[in-house]
């Protein structure tokens, strides 16, 4: 038999993507919403709230994943899974992460509701803090669960506060008795992850573009995050001499303009670089910098050239450095490989594509993804639905009521093939 | 008869500031003071029990100036004044205005030591708020005494809180029932200031270098302060194409580099520019920045020059801001006029250097002070002293005690002069 015909409400699933952006640390439309902050467990409880309504089973993990889960017929087939993050750096929008733990919430409810039942379970996760806001590292909750992430290296994180990761998850609820007894609640294995979609908005301009309602992604591209440091002697804005001076920010200025010209240079449009955080010290007006602090980001669908970017991005802040009599410190805060698409996966979102008539083209994504940490546990794929403009990490991210019902109506097709059916296995779209 | 050999301590001077200095938002040696604030509070205490120690009548205003009053004999006389300020920027040191309210102190409690009485009341002024780091407004005490602070401006100021200068100036027990009324609380004439003279440190290199005791500051330099913000669309740092982006930050870094090249290219030594804040929002190591805010100082001993600078860097700030499609605003926060010494406290000054058989020279300051405002109400002079390698806003900011008490001497033997002996008017040293 047929799956039947699924009843999936996008302007249902947009008017709840609104509704989760209340839980914000800024006005809307702008959203802030910063891992186990009271917005955060705000939120948190909210996908609870419709995981319980969509009739899953919540649980939640030693590092605040939260999953809802519909239980399969075989209890020892490994289990599918689909999600995404709902933390928000500083300004950003109501889409980006929140449309793959929303729509995967109602693609399970809407699979539950017309009878179906999976032979593999099916889970939809919440990732803990996708964005790396807090403590600088991006991706916890996929890391953790993926073994990628190593607790010495974790021990060292602080936020402003000077809190560690491990207090900060305490005092919202998660944690453990110690790092490494929260990252090992938090594993998962091959052995129970049979596959995984992530369901995105594109956050680029190609889809709206094109024209094209889906894109299916084939990799997600290799991310290189740099700490940089610059230090001087600072000193008082009046007097000390300009000759004297050794002003950090100068040199900041130079390397950042730096990062652009490496960075254009490679002649790839698939190539950026992007010097997003500036900390300049004392930051008075009065007073000449004495240290700049940024952490600059670089991308690439080829990994070479991505880390050859980033050597290239070293030497020039050495180079500026020593021109300009400051002091240097770098450090590679995380260079990931690029993450290949899951043939299984991404063959049952074609299938799904295929049977709903949507257009749809093949493409790379340039975001950074909980999905590239779940394809090194199981095979992987993501569908992406346009975003206004391209917009993304801004106020006026925006998706539409119908895209966003085709992309979970895409995500459910996907989901249950890969799950199969309890009575026939094999699930006919 | 002759003013007696007065007894004065550089070395209680000095322990004296750097006990001020352990009230401090941040560890010693760097020193962090800001208006109204806890440590502010407690740095007012400890100069009112030391002006109560030296027998001093101690008043405040309503905007906070602390005054301790040695009462003269002729009460129509306009008063004499000294002082300087104890607030202190983010990460900076001892000695910066400290200096010139804990040496007046010392001063005038050194003349009452001897027996001294004045004709005209002597008085020393801790100023409130000489830096501009909470409201972005310099020297609001020695302003609003000048009558140089509109209310209507100063209204229009928040803090980082979003606090006004008069629910601050409240909230540390200042204040007034409106603006208004607090700066006519704080309202001085040229009727009831006759002179005044402020001590400091040179912050700067010449004296140190050249091995004199002493500079004679024959005027201040004209500051002007500028706002600059460069507003671009953000984007999300993987996904956004480098030619799609209006990078802030870029633009910023473009400004910065200008603002350094054109003071440059004046081949003025006495001529500077600092970009010293930087604020980039949203901040975020994976997020085109969307706005850069800058706020830029430029100085001159020539106001001319000085205009022309700022007018340079105004137009450079508009170019820019077209070659990177940003938008632009820029405000001009203060360009005030440069201040001549007066002829009388001047020469008072010299005398008292003579008499004690000091190498000094005549100077121009580079740096603000309150002496900038008091120079429009009551003829002003300043005198310096060497500050270590010419370093200040800095933690290794250093005076010695020998040139401290070298300082206060040649302040209390110039503040006899002017007040006049309550006998014989003329005060012979
Ligand atoms: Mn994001
Ligand atoms: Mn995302
Ligand atoms: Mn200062
Ligand atoms: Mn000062």
């Amino acid at each position: 038999m047929p799956l039947p015909q699924l009843d999936i409400s996008g302007q249902l699933v947009f008017d709840q993507l609104l509704h989760l952006a209340t839980f914000s640390d800024d006005p809307n439309p702008a959203v802030t919403r910063i891992l186990f902050t009271d917005q955060d467990l705000n939120a948190r409880a909210y996908v609870k709230q419709l995981m319980t309504e969509a009739g899953l089973i919540v649980r939640e993990d030693t590092i605040g994943n939260v999953y809802g889960v519909l239980e399969g017929s075989d209890p020892t087939a490994p289990a599918v899974g689909t999600g995404s993050h709902c933390d928000a750096i500083p300004l950003a929008g109501a889409f980006d992460g929140t449309l793959g733990v929303i729509g995967g919430i109602a693609a399970l409810g809407a699979l539950r509701d017309v009878g179906f039942r999976p032979r593999a379970p099916l889970e939809v996760v919440m990732f803990t803090s996708e964005e790396p806001t807090r403590f600088g590292l991006s991706c916890s909750g996929s890391r953790a669960m993926a073994g990628a992430l190593e607790g010495d290296y974790l021990a060292t994180l602080r936020d402003v506060n000077g809190s560690s990761y491990l207090e900060a998850a305490r005092g919202a609820g998660y944690g453990a008795a110690s790092l490494d007894a929260m990252l090992a609640g938090a594993r998962r294995t091959r052995a129970d992850l049979g596959a995984f979609l992530e369901l995105h908005i594109e956050q680029g301009p190609a889809l709206e573009a094109e024209g094209l309602q889906v894109g299916l992604v084939t990799a997600i591209a290799a991310p290189a995050a740099l700490a940089v440091r610059f230090s001087g002697d600072g000193g008082h804005a009046g007097a000390h001499l300009m000759h004297l001076r050794n002003d950090a920010s100068l040199a900041a200025a130079e390397f950042a303009l730096a990062v652009e010209r490496i960075v254009l240079a490679t002649g790839s449009e698939d190539t950026v670089g992007t010097v997003g955080r500036w900390e300049v010290s004392p930051n008075a007006v009065n007073s000449v910098p004495r240290e700049a602090a940024l952490e600059v980001d670089v991308r690439d669908v080829d990994a070479d050239r991505r880390d050859g970017v980033v050597a290239e991005v070293l030497a020039e802040a050495a180079r500026i450095a020593e021109a300009r009599r400051v002091r240097l410190e770098t450090r590679v805060v995380s260079q990931d490989p690029p993450a290949a698409s899951g043939e299984a996966p991404l063959a049952a979102l074609a299938a799904a594509v295929e049977h709903l008539g949507l257009t749809s083209r093949r493409m790379v994504s340039r975001a950074y993804h909980d999905s590239l940490f779940m394809a090194q546990i199981a095979p992987t794929a993501m569908v992406f639905i346009p975003c206004r403009h391209g917009y993304s990490h801004r106020p006026d991210e925006y998706a539409s009521p119908e895209d966003i019902e085709r992309g979970v109506h895409v995500l459910a097709l996907a989901l249950a093939q890969l799950a199969g059916d309890a009575g026939a296995e094999h699930v006919e779209l």
